[in-house]
């Protein structure tokens, strides 16, 4: 079983429309409502491919309810933490003449010290039967920026760690498996510069210098580049795929803890991490993928050695 | 008391925020959620006038236990009828940096026959200890669209109504004591021209021969106008108030109808209307009202004879 954590989830919201009048009233002809934050993005993929995964982190109030109550329903083993915080809703605005998507993102409730306490005494109760965890997201106000560090530190399995700013950057301390920022992520954590190519690979480098066993690096359409102390590899889909990012990190983040459980060489993983991710992008909603796409680009999906 | 009828409420959701990115990701810094609906809004204005008043409508589904949570929180006398489907929400985007906001309004719930009946059963029980009736707002998927035509004709106490289109012009059967347009409202229900005060007078007193007893038309910052069968008045206020018009109209609702129960004369609930009506849209949110300048603009709107 692997083990997502979601410290800062929400409830997406997303509204359907043919466009947009800014600055008017807007009728939403289509509505989906689901639970969401990055660890439950992966797990609901790690589902969709017929891999356990639970749900462990933080949720509350009336929103924590209507989250969970989805979760039941798409078949996800709940192993959220009650706090008293209302869970924060996540608002997409995407409008079908057009490509382009808004996001409104509420702030993360409060949490108190007790409840964080609470939440690690549950994660290592959790943490002695997974074969692995995902720390995925950002924190809520009143959880230790150094939470994911600790989390790490706690875990007697391999971590993979997909955080940003200070979180990514105290996270490294555990010495997690991989780490799956972002170009401009991987700015934020390290200071350096990520222009190009050879300043993205520079600085994961840096990041592995500092604790990470491994570094791949979302490119966006680019694909991704992977950095480990067994060689460097970049892997690139070639077609382009056009449709929504958002879940595409997740699901490159199911596919890599999942070659990680299963053993696959660093090549492998890339090419089901970078088929995956752009199999969700095709799809219009996060946690969800394209499984005919998904299967033809492993066959398209070019892998090369640095 | 005063029962107000609220068929298709709904969960507002109000984001402030510095300024808006669109086509990109926002981080919202203020989230208001409150029970909205125009009856809902009628309400809780007459609750802040030391009013008794009764919620009751529709309402199912998490997002309508969390208005109903709200309402309870609020004080006001929760009396919804539960049904199956989920409880629309309202998303307002409120950039600071500008007074423009942006609406989005979810399709109202899908409503049986069994629940619509239901209502109308509830409906005739509360409404004969209610000294006026509210009759406010669009009708969700299911209920027929004479709907305000049926429960006016069952209400024995007098009725304001205050709805679009259809459910307006059917509504008139039921002869309301008033109904509270505004020019374009009453211009899709009449048909007829209404782009300057004369053509919205002709308009409303057609709506009179149709049955109405007293037509009051809002007409934004110009003030309101009443075309009564004992004449013809114009309210204006003497400052023009800067602010969210959301929820200005269900202020003026609710002085119609207190304006009503109490005897007042025509002249005097013109005044009460438009004062109240400018007070709330010196206020950020639906159902409130600012009122120190609720009490100076009594002295200030300007009530005049046609």
């Amino acid at each position: 079983v692997i083990l997502t954590v979601t410290l800062n989830a929400a409830l997406d919201i997303t509204y359907g429309l043919e466009r947009v009048a800014w600055n008017s009233v807007n009728r939403v002809d289509a509505v989906d409502v689901r639970a969401g934050g990055k660890g439950v993005n992966v797990a609901r993929v790690l589902h969709a491919l017929d891999v356990d995964a639970v749900v462990t982190g933080l949720a509350g109030g009336a929103t924590g309810a209507e989250l969970r109550a989805e979760l039941a329903r798409a078949g996800l083993r709940d192993e959220l933490v009650t706090i008293a915080g209302e869970t924060r809703r996540t608002v997409v605005i995407a409008a079908r003449n057009g490509s382009e998507t808004t996001l409104f993102n509420e702030p993360g409730p409060q949490v108190s010290m007790e409840e964080w306490r609470a939440f690690e005494e549950r994660f290592r109760n959790l943490v002695a039967g997974a074969e692995a965890v995902v720390l995925s997201g950002s924190l809520p106000p009143g959880v230790p920026l150094g939470a994911y560090a600790s989390l790490g530190a706690a875990a007697g399995s391999p971590v993979v760690l997909d955080a940003d700013g200070e979180a990514l950057r105290l996270g490294l301390d555990a010495r997690p498996a991989v780490v799956k920022p972002n170009a401009d992520e991987l700015g934020r954590a390290t200071g350096l510069a990520v222009s190009n190519l050879e300043e993205i690979a520079a600085a994961a480098d840096s990041v592995l210098e500092a604790g990470a066993q491994a570094a791949v690096v979302s490119l966006g359409a680019e694909g991704l580049l992977a950095c480990t102390r067994d060689g460097h590899w970049r892997a690139r889909p070639a077609q382009r795929v056009e449709g929504n990012a958002t879940g595409a990190g997740d699901a490159a983040t199911a596919a890599l803890v999942l070659g990680l459980v299963r053993g696959q060489t660093w090549p492998e993983r890339l090419l089901h991490a970078a088929a995956l991710s752009a199999a969700a992008v095709a799809s219009p909603v996060a946690g969800e993928f394209d499984r005919e796409l998904y299967e033809r680009l492993l066959e398209d999906v070019v892998v090369e050695a640095l």
